[in-house]
């Protein structure tokens, strides 16, 4: 069976951000990504840093080592990267996944379409804002939701993460452009680096309390929801947990 | 029309727990309830400190002072209390809000039905652990528990607030009683009094990391959610923010 690049398995913890929130779940992060943002906080997944850590696996390989390592603790999985959606042949593990009769979760910036989409219960995009320094394809973007709308599954969302005015005012063309599709506005870390958890937290309920402040005063964001990233309230900046 | 007791107007601000955590929002908050929880946080609301605070208000001036408050800046109303649920003319007001195209958020604690459940878009029911002092009439929450899932109304959930350990049994033995439907465990506040915001910020975050910790290593509570007040971290134990 063919393989797929993983760089990490742990759990089970806590969803930290966007449409599950506080989910109870395993996570399998895959290695790769089409995007090299500014604030990456997964670099080592795509940047040459965690090259020793990936691991070629197939499908049964990865249920393995989620019942190794989460045991019967979880019925949930959820899927990162890197831009997982780059993997063609993760539909095998999503399926082995399902066969199990467990939920899943996955996480892509929306750059490339893949058929297992439809098979995702939770699926978020999310395109990257100006601080990124990426540029969105809304050809690719606007396809993608199109599809999604189609079938009638509502269970995706988009979230967009916050650093600055600019970020703001995209987040807003965003829900413009996609009216119906539920709509998150996250917290960005501007201090991955930080490992004084004490001062980062203060720093990061600062800016939670901005973005609320500039959402609560603005018309266009109405039907919206606003979140920190809550991991890094618990852990700070640690990786795997 | 008839009045409802109406203790707080506010908002728009931000949902800061349960099912629609980081909802933007405005609020109503009624008073009166049938439980006087032990660490009750909106004791005010019945124990008679607030009772200057409450208008007889019909629906027509909820919605109007809601205008007043929240200009165009909101879609979405929470309900509070208090318990919503004794009051039957709600009905009134949510048939208002929902001839407006404003979502409806609910939370009481399941001691009692109202047929306007029905109408309610986001229900959260939160009966009441040992550490509150209270006991869950079972019979009635089966009803109402009951009610919901036959009218196919998918849009409710569990949400138990967790002190100690008594607590966390209770939360799994509510979890394994009502399976299927959405379940939600939140830290409890013991410090409701406590205005120092950065010493609040730090208890509340270690016992955060406690209630993870404990459904992480459960196998009893696999598809559930873990949640803080993430109001209280921003705001403390601040009130009408
Ligand atoms: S799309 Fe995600 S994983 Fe890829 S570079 Fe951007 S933030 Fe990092
Ligand atoms: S049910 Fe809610 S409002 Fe009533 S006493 Fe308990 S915590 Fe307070």
């Amino acid at each position: 069976m063919s393989k797929i690049p993983v760089i990490e398995i742990f759990g089970p913890t806590i969803q930290g951000e966007g449409m599950v929130i506080g989910q109870k779940t395993m996570f399998v992060r895959t290695s790769g990504c089409d995007y090299s943002c500014d604030w990456c906080d997964s670099a080592f997944t795509w940047d040459g840093s965690g090259k020793h850590l990936v691991q070629q696996m197939d499908a049964e390989e990865i249920w393995e080592e989620l019942k190794a390592v989460g045991g019967d603790r979880f019925s949930f999985v959820t899927i990162s990267g890197g831009n997982p959606a780059l993997l063609k042949n993760l539909n095998h593990l999503i399926q082995l996944l399902k066969t199990n009769h467990i939920k899943i979760g996955l996480e892509t910036q929306g750059s490339k379409w893949q058929d297992w989409f439809l098979e995702i219960d939770d699926l978020t995009l999310s395109p990257k804002p100006p601080s990124s320094k990426m540029t969105t394809d809304f050809e690719i973007l606007d396809d993608i939701i199109a599809q999604l709308q189609q079938t009638n599954n509502q269970s995706f969302s988009l979230k967009i993460v916050v650093f600055n005015e600019q970020d703001f005012d995209y987040a807003k063309a965003i829900h413009k452009r996609y009216p119906g599709v539920p709509f998150y506005l996250q917290v960005g870390n501007e201090d991955i680096a930080n490992s004084d958890n004490e001062k980062l937290l203060s720093e990061l309920i600062g800016r939670y309390e901005w973005l609320i402040d500039q959402v609560v005063g603005d018309s266009e964001l109405n039907d919206v929801k606003v979140l920190p990233q809550l991991h890094t309230y618990v852990w700070g900046n640690k990786r795997g947990v």
